[in-house]
């Protein structure tokens, strides 16, 4: 079965559209974790406290979303640790999404394609390397800087999420500026409801364009693609626009929690069969032990999160009449 | 000394604005360095070749610069690679750029300056990660996610090249467009030279202005900042406008050699007095033994087109009267 069928079985079954982000911070894991003052031991606390949360949300969610950001901070050894991380979510049956955000030239991205969504040519052999299920890509480049990941996609089932709305307070500086767009785009931009469009857009109406293109080229046997678009659910009513101009793009949908955006927010950016979304969730599920200030519990702090996080976004699309078919039976 | 006066120091004394890329694809080094068939095999592989590539061109040019793709592509142990390329160059005296065009969300690309450019909270103590001297960076985010990179360049006396026009041939799909400026950004492109930006201007000038603001408030004892930019060779039309956007900060130019760009297209990347700019090229040096057939003396044949491009710029800027100052005595 395809990857983007079987995460929106898996969203079914689970009845669960939450990603559980896992962006470890060593002052925030809990003490008795870690070992020692080293690298190696901020590696190796992470991966105990990321194996511990595993455990506990792997029958409640779909898919995990480790930030590459906060492994790479410990240097190669929080590498390793990421690694140890993606095998262990991945053997649990949880679908992986690296936030890597990663971009270059179409050389230079075909590697970082094949290191994280594909594999790579050793001496004999070809080899997997991070191995992961979905990658984040940033789409500054232009499309040669995309096409290795679309194609690595396609060659070894595979998904990516292109940014382009993101979650944070200056996303709108590049992002929300209208650019000059050709009549051709204009026309594509009308008939997907865009009506304002005639020669600028949004910028991160243009991406959403480029996304498009390359989703609905991708579609798997249940409407979705793997193609997919990061879009803030921090701005609810360009998450609206954005859902027209990609209907087939699965939105992964940073936001809620932590920064600030509900889960009345993030309705926008499921479609009205109650599926094209996934919402991750990171502080607010991994660290919420620290509220109870036990420590210990730090798991089944982070499990009664995630369970309250689906309620949240259950009741949300229950109001908004978009609760998924597949759920109606629980 | 602060580490961009460090860097021009060292452009002086080795007659040198090359930087050497080191981009490592496992069926292009020699074979007699690839110790057998495992990601570790081809991290070990790596190692030998940039060690023996850093020997040969350390007294020659001021900078090297791995591509953090090429690394991660071997997965974790590519990554360990890449740091023991890097502490090696940095032992021989070399600058290191990290070309890994990181951005995030603010929490986030802290998490990405302090493990690259900067210093990670571990137990009791606070440790570098990987430890550059210079790191690229993609602005999409707009300034939250530059601010934690530019911070810590003050911090940790470290620099980043942020992404302005990039080399390769579909760059223009989003920074050539012509995007909406304000009456004050106007005024400020229109101060710069840019006499066209009235209510638009392109995208990669945006973001110049963006980058000369962080560049010009960090200025070294000779004039240059830090915070640069990457401006693609291949072209020099651009270059020419975005050098005068931002006058002080420092030109990480790729494109030369490989990818199709001439010394006589990169001279605008340098301002009058013949600094400004540091132009890099991969693999043209690090596989120049290919064309010889002699995989025994690759180092030899990577010392051979290192000087070759030196002597090719330096022609260049000659010819265009813009030799640096420091470099006429020889």
């Amino acid at each position: 079965m395809a990857i983007i069928d079987r995460l929106l079985d898996l969203i079914d079954q689970k009845q669960s559209a939450s990603v559980v982000g896992l962006d470890p911070i060593l002052s925030r894991i809990p003490r008795h974790l870690v070992g020692g003052d080293t690298l190696e031991d901020a590696g190796d606390a992470i991966v105990r406290f990321n194996c511990e949360i595993i455990d506990s949300v792997a029958d409640i969610v779909p898919a995990v979303k480790p930030q590459a950001a906060y492994y790479e901070q410990y240097g190669h050894e929080g590498v390793l640790a990421f690694k140890r991380t993606v095998d262990y979510a991945r053997k649990k049956g949880l679908i992986v999404i690296e936030d890597a955000k990663r971009n270059d030239i179409s050389s230079t991205a075909q590697a970082y394609a094949d290191g994280h969504i594909g594999q790579v040519q050793v001496l004999n052999s070809t080899r997997p390397a991070f191995d992961v299920d979905w990658l984040t890509v940033n789409p500054y480049l232009g499309s040669d800087g995309l096409e290795p990941f679309v194609k690595n996609c396609a060659r070894y089932d595979r998904g990516i999420f292109i940014l382009v709305k993101t979650s944070n307070p200056s996303s709108g500086e590049l992002q929300d500026r209208q650019i000059a767009i050709t009549p051709k785009e204009a026309k594509e931009l009308n008939e997907r409801g865009v009506r304002d469009a005639t020669t600028t857009t949004a910028l991160s109406n243009l991406v959403a364009l480029m996304v498009d293109r390359y989703a609905k080229a991708n579609v798997g046997s249940r409407g979705y693609s793997p193609i997919g678009a990061v879009v803030g659910a921090t701005y609810p009513q360009q998450a609206t626009i954005l859902r027209k101009i990609m209907p087939t793009a699965l939105f992964l949908v940073p936001g809620y929690g932590a920064q600030g955006a509900t889960a009345k927010d993030l309705v926008e950016s499921f479609n009205p069969d109650g599926y094209g979304a996934i919402v991750n969730s990171s502080r607010g599920i991994i660290y919420a032990y620290e509220a109870s200030k036990s420590p210990e519990r730090f798991a089944t702090a982070a499990r009664d999160a995630a369970i309250a996080m689906n309620l949240d976004i259950r009741k949300a699309l229950k109001e908004a009449k978009r609760l998924p078919d597949g759920w109606r039976a629980a």
